[in-house]
């Protein structure tokens, strides 16, 4: 079987895939935003086998989204925690899940984003940082930015 | 090398990855929303494998992203366009785009989000709908919806 590598594509989508490219690396991430760290508890929520979930939680270690720290109550064990560029990838979800929540076939949202202060069940949608106008609103395409350049290479390794 | 089904797993984000769960799905809808139609087109642009692009584009005709129809210049000829729920996905690959321009270690954005009457570059954010409230300024969190029951499956076949 082929594996393919996007790490060269001058493409951030593609990027991204190099790093969430497969489901149960996006599974660990939600689990994580849900607040479990533990390889056990990560285990038994996402029944995957112990290998897998092994070199997942390598994969995202060794790109930034995840840390491994010792265990606070059990310092010679581990637990695995959002980084920054982890907590990042907190949009990606949420979009995610609203494609879900509308196409998918579910009946009702399993999952809905809540203020905490309020209780508030939020409606998340893109807007423009600047205006506040909804994108969904709004008459844009993607174009070229400062960091296109001509060609797109993709390897193809055995 | 097992095959895992997220099918019937109660997430919308499972249910996402069931359908855009792999990377080569992911940058056809990236391509059809560049506007590329033809299976072609869609090779030469991602340097994909001729059989890898005949199944990924089955799978998302299969689960309605992409619809097949008949080319206006070569009737003989297939074109894939996406239906409204590959146009859905509009937000997910935004995200992506989004956090691919500021953690993938690309110097700056190969591709920017552009109002087409303006010309004026977006910066495409999360808010609610309701208030125009950036997510980024809340504290929320997920919660349990009106769709969550007891108990996840995940179908792990051979």
């Amino acid at each position: 079987m082929r594996r393919t590598s996007f790490a060269d594509v001058n493409c951030s989508i593609a990027q991204a895939m190099e790093v969430i490219g497969d489901p149960w690396s996006v599974l660990i991430v939600r689990d994580a935003f849900f607040g479990l760290r533990r390889f056990e508890e990560l285990r038994a929520r996402l029944e995957i086998p112990r290998n897998t979930l092994a070199s997942r939680l390598d994969h995202l270690c060794a790109h930034g989204v995840l840390e491994r720290v010792p265990s606070q109550e059990r310092p010679d064990r581990s637990e695995y925690r959002l980084t920054d560029k982890g907590r990042a990838l907190g949009p990606v979800l949420v979009t995610l899940v609203r494609w879900g929540d509308e196409w998918s076939g579910l009946d009702e949202p399993p999952v809905v984003m809540v203020e905490r202060s309020t209780g508030r069940v939020l409606d998340p949608v893109l807007a423009d940082r600047e205006t506040g106008e909804l994108l969904e609103d709004l008459d844009y395409r993607p174009e070229p930015g400062p960091g296109a350049r001509h060609g797109r290479r993709i390897t193809t390794t055995a």
